[in-house]
C-alpha cells in the first residue's frame, strides 16, 4: 500500500514532517521497517478545514447515502481481511483467533449501526401533532429528531487494533451519525490502522463521499492530540484508554471556549463477587470461569477482571488452588507493546506492597503469565487503593468472613463499567442491587464481564472513572448518539420534516397519541 | 409560613447565619419586612449529608411512589395556589394574567413528569432476549434501563419563579428521575421559593419519603453555589441564566475530581428571518406576532426574539412602522427586579453605540417599554457582537438586501436555543433547513419562539452558547434523562429484571426481535 507511513489529510496522503516512528512487533521488540510521519501542525490544520467542510456536505446527504457508506465499509474489510489480520498479529502480538473475532466484530459494527440509522432508531424521531382547538392556545405539531454534531476527533486505543482503533466503535458510530472523523492513530499499531484508514478512503471515495469525511494522522507524542481536541472546529471526542490519558484530555478541553463533550472509557477493576452458597456448591466451575476471563488475551481488556470478593467457606483453599493451578499451567502471553509491559510490571510491584502474591506469573520479555494475589476485607478496607486498576492479567482476591464484610468492601469500591455476581437461583440476589447498581454500568449474573455484547441493551459506560459520561455508551446502538444532538421542528407539516431527514418507510417513529407514546 | 426566612435541610429549618437578606417589591424597590437567613457553610454540608442520604433511600423506591408524590404535589400546589401566586406576583413585577399561565405550567409539569415515569417512558428500558443457541457464543440477555444518578443541585431562575425555581421543571424532572434535590432559590424571590419548598416537603412528610428528598437553601452571594457544586456528593446540576453565570459554575465544577454534568440553560436572541415573500404578502400579521412576542412580559424570556432578519421589501417602512407603533403604544412593565433592569439598561446603552436606535423605549424606575433598532446586514456581519443577547424588550432589524446577504448573516450566528422562519407555502423552505438546524436546538415556521409547549417531542436546549449540552433538554420528557444514567443487567431473567423497578403492566418496553426493535 503506498500511502503507508502517511498521513491521511482527507483523499490526500501526507508527510511533511521530519519526526518519524516505526512500528514495533512485540513479540521481540524489534521495530518494522516503514517510517511513519508524524502530522505536522500544519497538516492537523489541514484534516480540521477538510472535516469542517466534509462535515457541510455529509451532514446533508441522505439517510439511504450513510446507510449505504457502513455497509460498503463492512464489504471492503471482508475483502481484505488477510492483509488487515496479517498486520494485526505483527503488530499486537494477539493470536489469530482473538484476530478474527476482533475482525468479525469489527465488520459488524459497521452493519449494525447501519442497521440503527436505516431502522430510524438512531433519529430518536418524536413527534407530537398539532391541537389547533386546543384552549387557551392551540398547541403546535413537534418533530423532534437527531441531526449530527460536526467533526469528531477518535483515539485509537492499543488493546483494540480493529474494534476501538480506526475500523472501531467510536467512528463507525460517528460516521453513522452523520459526522466525518478524525482518528489520531495509535501509534503502537499503525500499519493496521493506516491500512484501514486507506480502505475506510476507498470506499468514500468510491461513493463520491466529501473529502475529509475521514482522516487519519499519525503521531508518537501528544501534541496532534492537543492540536485536535483545542480545535474550535471539533465538536466531540472518543477516547478508550486509562484514567490518567483520559483525564488529561479533558483538561484540554476544559480550555476550550467551546465546552465539548469527551466520551472517554477509561480504567476499571470490574469486581465479581461470590456468595457464600455459590461458592460452596459451584467452586471449581466459578473458578474455571473466572480463571479464563483473567487469562484471556493476557487480560489487556477494559472489562478483565481484577477483583474477586468472596466470602470464605470451607471449600475456598481448593478453589484458590485450582485458580493457581490455571495461572500457573497458563502459556505466557505477549503484550500488546513494550510500553504496556512496562507499566504492567511497574503497578505489580507496587501492588506488590499492598497485598499478599499468592501465585506470581512468570514473564520473559513482553510475555506475562498471569498473577494471583490475596488479601482480607480488613485490609481492603483500609487501603482501598488495592482496587485500582492494572492493566493485564492480574486478579486480587478479597477474603471476606461474611455478607457484611462483603458488602462493605462493595460500598468502598469506585465507579466500574462492570460488576458481577455469582449468586444460588434460589437466594435472594437482588439484596446486592441497589450497591452494584450504584457502582457500575453493567451488573453481569453468574458469568465473568469480559465479551462485550454489541447490542441493542449494551451499556459500556459506568460512574466515574469508569468513564466520564455515564449517561452515554460506547458499545450499540446507543454509542451513536453521543455524535448527535436533537432538533425540534415546529409547525412544519408531517411531511415537510419527513421530507427532510429523507425517511423511508422502514423508520420506525415514536408517536405521542392520546396520551401514550407509541 | 412559620418557616419563611429560614432554609430547609430536608424537615429541618435552620437559620444559623448572620447574613440576612430581603426580597424587594420591583414595583417600587421597597424590601419585603421579613428576613432570609443565607444558608451558613455548615448548613450547607448538613443539606448534603441529608441529601444523599435520603437518595440512598429515594432511588430504592418503587415506581409507583415516586409517580404518586409527584402527582400529589401539583394537587398541594393546586390547593396553595392564592398564596404562591400573591407572593409570585408581589416579587416579581409579573401580572397577574402571567402568574396564571406559569402556575398551571408548573401543576402540569409534576404530572406531566409522573406520566413519563408511569408510562416507562424515563426508564427507556431496552430488552435484548437472550440466544442460547447462538454460534460460535451463546447470546445473553441484556436489559437496560434508567437509574438516578444521585443528589442534583437546581438553581433557581428570577425570570420563572414559578416554572424554573423551586416548583420548576428541573426540580421535578429530578424529583421525576429519582434523585433528591437541593434547590439554591433565587435571591430576588425568596418568598415565593420558600413557600413552594415547604409545600413540597409537606408533601414529602405525608407520604413518608426520606427527609432530604428536597432541601432549600437561600443565598444572595456565590458562596453557597460554589460549595454545593464543588463537593463529591453532587452529581448534576440544573442552571437557568446567563452565558456568563453559567460558565463561571462550569469553570468552577471543571475543578471536581470527579467531572460531573452542568446542565446550563444560558444566552440566546432567538433570530427571526422573514423572506421577501413572507414580508410582501403578510407584513402587518408579522409585525403584530412579532411585537407581541417581543412585548410579552417585558421581553424576559429566553425564548424572546431579539433579532429579526429581513429581505427589504417596498413595504418595509409601513411593516417598521407597525412595529414602532405597536412598541410605542405599548404600556410600561415591570422588570423583574433591580438588577435585571440595570443590567439591561447598561446593555442598551452597550448596543446604541452598534446600531440605529429607531425608537428608544421610556423607562421609569425598573418599567421598561421595548427598544426597536436597526442596522444593515454589512454592518452586522463587520459587527458579530450586535447578537449577543439583551435581556428584556429589545429587538434589532437587520436589513438584508437579497437572500444572499440574509444566508450570510444566519451563518455568523452563534448556537440559540431557536430560530424562527417566516415564508410563504409555495416557496421552497427547506433551503434554510441547514443553517437554522445548524444554529438551534428548535426552529419554528412561520410563528413565533416564545411559548415553549411543554410536551414530548420538545427541544429546549441548542448548541453553545446557549446550552451547556445541547444533547438534553429542560423542557419535555426528555428533560428526565439529565438526571439518570443506564444500567445494562446481563443474565438476568426477565422477571427478574422487572421485579427490580417495580414495573406495572402500562410501563412500555422497547424489545428488540428478530432485528427490529418494537
Amino acid at each position: 500500500m503506498k500511502s503507508l507511513g502517511q498521513n491521511h489529510i482527507g483523499y490526500q496522503v501526507s508527510g511533511l514532517g521530519n519526526h518519524v516512528f516505526f512500528g514495533i512487533d512485540p513479540k521481540n521488540n524489534h521495530p518494522f521497517e516503514t517510517p511513519f510521519y508524524q502530522a505536522t501542525a500544519e497538516e492537523v490544520d489541514a484534516a480540521l478545514a477538510k472535516s469542517k467542510e466534509a462535515f457541510e456536505v455529509y451532514r446533508l446527504i441522505s439517510i439511504e447515502k450513510r446507510v449505504q457508506f457502513l455497509k460498503a465499509i463492512s464489504e471492503k474489510l471482508k475483502a481484505n481481511k488477510e492483509l488487515l489480520i496479517q498486520w494485526f498479529c505483527a503488530e499486537s502480538g494477539l493470536p489469530q483467533d482473538r484476530a478474527e473475532v476482533e475482525f468479525a466484530r469489527s465488520c459488524f459494527q459497521f452493519e449494525y449501526y447501519a442497521k440503527a440509522v436505516e431502522t430510524g432508531y438512531a433519529l430518536e424521531i418524536k413527534i407530537d401533532s398539532a391541537d389547533p382547538d386546543r384552549k387557551p392556545n392551540p398547541k403546535p405539531s413537534l418533530t423532534k429528531l437527531n441531526i449530527p454534531v460536526g467533526p469528531v476527533v477518535v483515539f485509537g486505543a492499543s488493546n483494540f487494533p480493529f474494534a476501538y482503533s480506526t475500523l472501531g466503535g467510536d467512528v463507525a458510530s460517528a460516521l453513522a451519525a452523520g459526522c466525518p472523523v478524525i482518528v489520531k492513530a495509535h501509534a503502537m499499531h499503525p500499519h493496521t490502522s493506516s491500512v484501514s484508514a486507506q480502505l475506510i478512503l476507498d470506499v468514500a471515495k468510491e461513493q463520491q463521499l466529501p473529502d475529509g469525511i475521514l482522516c487519519h494522522l499519525l503521531a508518537e507524542d501528544f501534541t496532534v492530540g492537543q492540536h485536535l481536541v483545542q480545535d474550535p472546529r471539533v465538536k466531540a471526542v472518543g477516547f478508550t484508554g486509562s484514567i490518567g490519558g483520559g483525564m488529561a484530555l479533558q483538561k484540554l478541553i476544559n480550555e476550550r471556549k467551546e465546552p465539548i463533550s469527551l466520551y472517554a472509557e477509561m480504567g476499571s477493576s470490574n469486581p465479581i463477587a461470590v456468595t457464600k452458597s455459590a461458592l460452596e456448591k459451584r467452586a471449581s466451575e466459578i473458578a474455571k470461569q473466572i480463571s479464563a476471563s483473567v487469562l484471556l488475551n493476557a487480560g489487556q481488556f477494559c472489562t478483565s477482571p481484577g477483583l474477586l470478593f468472596i466470602e470464605e467457606t470451607a471449600n475456598f483453599n481448593n478453589f484458590k488452588e485450582e485458580l493457581i493451578q490455571a495461572f500457573s499451567q497458563s502459556e505466557l502471553q505477549c503484550m500488546l507493546h513494550p510500553g504496556i509491559s512496562k507499566r504492567y510490571f511497574e503497578r505489580v510491584k507496587e501492588h506488590a506492597a499492598l497485598v499478599d502474591v499468592i501465585y506470581a506469573g512468570k514473564h520473559e520479555g513482553n510475555f506475562i503469565q498471569p498473577t494471583l494475589a490475596e488479601t482480607n476485607a480488613a485490609h481492603f478496607v483500609n487501603n482501598p487503593q488495592i482496587q485500582e486498576e492494572i492493566f493485564g492479567s492480574y486478579l486480587t482476591i478479597v477474603r471476606c468472613s461474611d455478607e457484611a464484610e462483603l458488602r462493605k468492601c462493595l460500598d468502598l469500591l469506585a465507579g466500574q463499567l462492570t460488576t458481577s455476581l455469582y449468586a444460588e437461583s434460589e437466594e435472594d440476589a437482588t439484596r446486592f442491587l441497589p450497591v452494584l447498581t450504584a457502582k457500575s454500568g453493567r451488573i453481569i449474573f453468574n458469568g465473568v464481564p469480559t465479551g462485550v455484547e454489541v447490542s441493542f441493551a449494551q451499556q459500556h459506560g459506568g460512574p466515574f472513572p469508569s468513564s466520564l459520561n455515564a449517561y452515554f455508551t460506547s458499545v450499540g446502538w446507543d454509542a451513536i448518539k453521543r455524535f448527535q444532538r436533537p432538533v425540534t421542528f415546529q409547525n412544519f407539516s408531517e411531511d415537510f420534516s419527513s421530507k427532510r431527514v429523507n425517511f423511508n418507510e422502514n423508520v420506525s417513529f415514536l408517536h405521542f397519541l392520546n396520551g401514550k407514546y407509541q
